[in-house]
């Protein structure tokens, strides 16, 4: 029988993060002040120290602490499968494989950065993390890596999830997190909102004002970020050194890689590996991202200079943006439901390095289900997006008979997600068309910048 | 850096199943005919061919089909975990080692057999099964062993529950099974009971019965059962059997193996492959079976011949039994709570070959937040209850300074259980005494046998 698997051992677990930056062929845009426009490190209050160092680092290779590593070891290496049953039900001449972080105790790869956050900021003697959540993927991994190093973590969740999604709040209290609704009453800027609107059902927007907020205010206490930035894609290369190891040995390297893109770091931290030897001319392989068209960053939106967050209190950064005002249609799929993009992604997107698609969520979902009935594994509603464009590719190569080998980043599971299966199930689920006009309006208000 | 985790390839899967009968001293006591109280077969209409031949079987190794093992290559082998982070917070000089089966789509053992009798089933030229569920485990995992096969899956599932736990009902139908909650109007006895009582909340006997009746009154229906009889416990053996090889790998032998026991196939199936070498005479293992306190079959039960189930259509077996009409007390740990337990483990008790231990929840949860804590895993409850004894044992060796070697036979995950822990969490967690005079009523009215 052949293998289905691909298991590493535990020595195979990288030692080093790849950060791309020296690889690129011109620099990055700089970050921008939100205040003076002008160019800055990371806000000194907020980040631990190594967090700024990494985040324009030219180091090829970045070391991972000891203990950060001992902490991987409770789940990585993560499994590469060969999704064997899906391309059997499929019928395609295509090979699939799935790198599968939904193995990591917090249910995605979110915890990768989440540990290493946690750990530099012991390291400067920090004692507590303040960060938001919006479903809630984000702040569980936070609550777990917190719980690792020994450090306290607040979680400003958005009101109207943490009514909605109990299960999510359970879990970042068992982990020993302090939840609570935002707004919440803890801050100026939540009392400020419950003052004027006290039914305000909270956003992604000032939830992030808020755990800031707090960061600035509490001696103890620095901000943690779960996408988006360089320091985080960097601690997600993890994903795709591995894959690389995987690829080689089931003898295969991949034809295409496809992910989903939120904030983008799952996919980025698959890819980046992969993208040193496409940048080197070694190979053509097509890097596919795969984000949702009720919020189309990359596929409709403007490569500009735009705040990172919804209030302006994040640093300016040049990426394919909605306009920060930009408040996406409610798809299930919580994590792509941000209105720009990790600027490494955006630079790469721009010089066509990798491409973009974007889908509607009812065919997500179809896919995501027959996912789950060939491969078994019940899929968060991001990894679907992703899903669903491999089994359109495999299509592909059943018509033309091609045998391509696809690798899928495959960021978690769907355990908490089961509603929207359920609405899918039920017929009720619902898609959103591109909101054309209300993007319009949100790109009149991009910041002005220094030419 | 040592390791953690003791990872398998795939080709170390078992590839034959473990039958303790032929290592028996003595033959296990024979099944009972409910109505004609002779030894008898599986009930024929209900089983598949190969379930009767192995629930019988005197083959000391069993051949896993080819297809069978195809499927547990998505998820096995399962990893076994050095629990450095939890002997650290214990200060215990014991090593815990835990096999951890939650990685299975469902989330749990059940999956190995669910799989095993899907196959077998289909082999039969069975296009349907029927089963109960109470919380929902095993329905789920049939669900998905029927996709596997290409066979349909009716799942009665016990009203209160189906309504309580909607999750575990869309995941079965996500799975593309049929769910409906029992009592239903789908069977004679389903419609009986709803028409002298329309709010019937269900009990697993009734699902029992309902699923019999519809394997019964169907040609192409069989019904399948999870946990208890051997050929469950037979498929479970490849958990010990992985077990084994990794301890070995790991260069330790266990002094105990704990695990959960409701029906008893997930401990047995641990603890089974270890106790062929302790009847040998060549260890001397201790094996704990960890029960709740709200029901105690072994601790506080009898060994005596009782049906399996409450309604009394099921073949009576000779086994530790609180009475099959006893209802235990609603703990959060719903695969333990049933009267009896597996006929296997209750001559291993009987024998002394086996030891077993009662716990409360309140207990048995603040356990599971440390595991969760240290180890990252949110466990299920039932697993939470072998959890606590570990963790009393590596508190004893604290003690005494020895350093013992603790195996954990950990079942599963308990993405689905949040609740409890938000119980405990809250101090809302509900403790239940040993309920004895209900007990001893339920023991009046067990079935009389020919001597």
């Amino acid at each position: 029988m052949e293998a289905t698997k691909i298991i590493l051992s535990e020595k195979e677990i990288p030692t080093r993060w790849y950060n791309i930056q020296p690889d690129l062929p011109t620099p990055l845009p700089p970050l921008l002040h939100p205040q003076t426009k002008q160019p800055t490190r990371l806000p000194p209050p907020l980040f631990a120290t190594a967090s700024d160092q990494q985040e324009f680092s030219q180091e090829r290779f970045i070391e991972i602490p000891d203990e950060v590593l001992d902490v991987y070891k409770l789940w990585r290496p993560t499994p590469l499968i060969r999704a064997r049953r899906l391309e059997k039900a499929l019928g395609t001449p295509a090979h699939i494989y799935y790198k599968y972080e939904g193995v990591s105790p917090a249910g995605s790869h979110k915890l990768n950065t989440a540990v290493a956050q946690a750990y530099y900021n012991k390291m400067d003697g920090v004692k507590r993390l303040a960060t938001e959540t919006g479903a809630g993927q984000w702040g569980s991994a936070l609550a777990l890596g917190c719980q690792f190093m020994g450090l306290k973590c607040k979680v400003y969740m958005v009101q109207v999830s943490y009514h909605q999604k109990p299960y999510r709040r359970i879990l970042m209290e068992t982990w020993g997190a302090e939840v609570v609704p935002s707004p919440s009453k803890d801050t100026n800027t939540g009392r400020a909102i419950i003052a004027q609107d006290p039914d305000n059902p909270g956003s992604l927007g000032i939830a992030i004002s808020e755990a800031v907020e707090d960061a600035a205010t509490h001696d103890d206490t620095k901000y943690s970020i779960g996408s988006v930035v360089n320091h985080v894609l960097l601690h997600q290369t993890v994903i795709g050194q591995e894959a690389m190891i995987q690829m080689e040995k089931a003898g295969e390297y991949p034809d295409m890689i496809v992910g989903c893109v939120g904030g983008g770091s799952n996919f980025a931290g698959m890819f980046l590996p992969f993208i040193r030897e496409k940048l080197q001319g070694k190979r053509k392989t097509r890097i596919i991202c795969v984000e949702p068209e009720a919020c189309p960053s990359l596929t409709r939106g403007l490569y500009r200079f735009d705040y990172g967050d919804t209030a302006g209190l994040a640093p300016i950064v040049k990426m394919y943006t909605l306009g920060h005002t930009f408040m996406p249609p409610p798809v299930h799929a919580g994590g792509l439901r941000y209105h720009g993009m990790a600027p490494i992604i955006c630079y790469l997107y721009d010089r066509k390095v990798v491409e973009a698609v974007a889908v509607h969520q009812t065919p997500v979902f179809e896919a995501a289900v027959q996912f789950a009935r060939t491969e078994g594994i019940v899929s968060a509603p991001e990894a679907s997006h992703a899903i669903s464009v491999v089994i359109s590719e495999a299509l592909k190569c059943k018509q033309t008979g091609e045998k391509k080998v696809i690798l899928l980043a495959h960021s978690g599971h769907g355990h908490f997600d089961l509603k929207a299966y359920d609405e899918y199930l039920t017929g009720k689920l619902q898609d959103f068309a591109y909101p054309k006009e209300k993007v319009e309006e949100a790109l009149k208000h991009l910041p002005e910048v220094p030419a």
